[in-house]
């Protein structure tokens, strides 16, 4: 198979789909963190990738999905062990955004968003931990969910921050999305669903460039007009600058534990900023992780009295487009920041959040995403087929 | 040319002596740092190698090498921009100690030692910042020198720190080690000398294993024979441990500060220990630098008092011979500590130090250092003249 925008890391996987099933006849990639048996599962660098045998089993995940019809036609590349927001791999280079070819895709689920924008499969799974599905699906103008944590066993995957991990998945559009969705959440959503209030997140739309933040309001309006009660305000009395400190502790610290005793043992190559974050990780104290849980405890029971049955909030997915390619590390890291100060609401409570491809600022992809409480999945799909639908 | 040892990292640099010369008819090699014009000098490094333009000139050292009639036969491999101490390399691999091919050659000057100790050339250039000729010698079983700081000008050779950058060279016995002195130091050395004093380094060997202190217990007795006048002494008041902790904020800043440039637009590939090495240079703080450079200060003048003209101090090249190739990353922060509290004492204050292979255990080579005052470089020849004349 031709590969012209390096979304592949490996083509030599493929799983045909059953005969019959409500997928038969759609292609699918998985990320290179998915298992499936007798191939090594990278994760994006190549010392882990020698480091490693063949995997025993295919994740349940790709096995749910080929039982129900869908061909896996390969595994997809992704950042250094999914450590990255950009989709810019130091070892096998930057997977092509098909809507702005000289600037980045997003990460880490970098090669599977890029698989579905280019049409090279119908959909792929990805991973998010802390934004690796919803900013690439905002990036490359595409349809991605994130599900609530621990809606979805991560088996057979390749952990991050377990507290964390979510697997999550891209489309083209919304139906396709819910096809998915109901083969892996074990759902039925027949029709749209309208929930009973809208919050538009204020705090999460400042975080946002001002063009932004503008070129989202259409799509934010037509959300308001569909659902009908619409309330402006901050969804959190801490500023989100300290969520996302708090989230990033947690999670680099739970990264770094993942990985250490295999850094300890192999030395591995990494770009230098991979090893940047893995470092920062290691170097919270005790002290600084305590302070993160408890205010990862406040933020759940203030969100949980927002956050009733039948509201959901929207938000900008990113607060900026795709940024050009090869930026500085220096450059990045502002960036990486104001992406993470968005991304990391559901990261750091587990909930659901669902990326629309309803905008564009200069040709440039822009996600509006819906969040809701733990185990509201079905209301984001079924209110992204409603606003589908109502277009 | 075969490379069973993994030495080089190019074997198409060639530049045949001169006809007539002190050196005619000898072969050399150099470190993957020393310019060759129309030759990527890389550095040890794929990203460095593939971001930079052939040297537009030859260094000068080589020049003069070649003009005394050796001939270069090739470049050699080094730790990742000279920052290592073992000789691991994440990117081309670990050049193979010929004295103990399971076994480390020491590094950052790992692929001249391994050619020198192998018999593929008859001497190598390489560098040595914070040790990197001097543990190689060790582990290898090599003459090996350093000289004094600003002897020799670092040009046309990729800097790392330039406050500790040296060249220095090694070969398999004294006299080509001052062949090599006198076509680069421009000095003449025709009979041995033997300086008045020798100062036995207590706290030095303190720092050694007690079995590496023994092993080389014969060659220290020889050496004070041959002097005469001995003391045994510390050689300062202020403790080891704290001449590395300030050696390694003030090259590990400077270090930062000559790369963190390139590091910074590129985000280059590295072992993940050569990463944590640049970030904790760039960690210290003017504090700790201003402490650091106050400490150095203290130490020149405590040190101008005892290495008036005359004397020279012996201690162990190496704590240890060489330690097993691939170990992990945590034992190996303990002994980089180690080695470092033996070679920062030169380095700290651009002293010159000779090692010389003098000692074995169990098989493995072991180096017993010379180390003068600034600008004794002759002396040093000298007296390891003497010790391979009196053998």
């Amino acid at each position: 198979m031709q590969d012209p925008f390096n979304a592949f890391s490996d083509v030599s996987v493929r799983i045909e789909g059953a005969a019959n099933g409500p997928l038969a006849g759609l292609r699918f990639a998985a990320k290179d963190l998915f298992d499936v048996a007798g191939h090594v599962t990278g994760g994006g660098n190549p010392d882990w990738l020698a480091s490693h045998p063949p995997a025993a089993r295919t994740a349940p995940v790709i096995q749910a999905l080929v039982d129900a019809g869908a061909t896996l036609i390969g595994k997809t590349h992704t950042d250094e062990l999914s450590r990255g927001i950009f989709g810019e791999n130091a070892h096998y280079g930057t997977p092509v955004n098909p809507r702005a070819p000289n600037r980045v895709p997003g990460g880490s689920s970098s090669g599977s968003a890029v698989a579905v924008a280019a049409s090279l499969v119908d959909f792929a799974l990805g991973t998010d931990t802390g934004g690796s599905v919803r900013v690439p699906a905002s990036f490359c103008g595409l349809y991605g969910i994130r599900p609530t944590h621990g809606r979805l066993k991560f088996d057979a995957v390749m952990a991050q921050a377990p507290s964390f991990d979510t697997i999550g998945w891209f489309s083209r559009d919304a139906e396709l999305l819910i096809q998915v969705a109901q083969v892996l959440l074990g759902m039925k959503l027949e029709r749209p669903i309208l929930p009973r209030r809208l919050i538009v997140a204020s705090d999460a739309f400042a975080v946002a460039d001002p063009a932004t933040a503008k070129a989202l309001a259409p799509a934010v309006a037509r959300l308001g007009d569909l659902i009908g009660n619409v309330a402006h305000r901050a969804l959190s009395l801490a500023a989100l600058d300290d969520w996302r400190r708090h989230q990033v502790a947690l999670q680099g610290r739970e990264a770094w534990e993942t990985f250490s005793q295999w850094i300890d043992q192999r030395n591995p190559r990494f770009g230098f900023e991979v090893a940047e974050i893995f470092m920062r990780g290691a170097s919270f104290n005790e002290a600084e992780l305590d302070l993160a849980a408890k205010f990862r405890d406040q933020r759940r029971a203030e969100l949980a009295t927002l956050l009733d049955d039948g509201t959901v909030v929207c938000l900008p997915t990113t607060p900026f487009p795709a940024p050009l390619r090869g930026l500085t590390r220096s450059v990045m890291r502002g960036q990486r920041n104001s992406l993470l100060t968005l991304t990391c609401i559901a990261g750091l409570l587990g909930l659901p959040q669902l990326s629309m491809p309803l905008a564009e600022l200069d040709g440039l992809p822009l996600g509006l995403s819906i969040l809701a409480e733990a185990g509201a999945d079905k209301m984001l799909l079924g209110l992204a087929l409603a606003e589908a639908t109502a277009r």
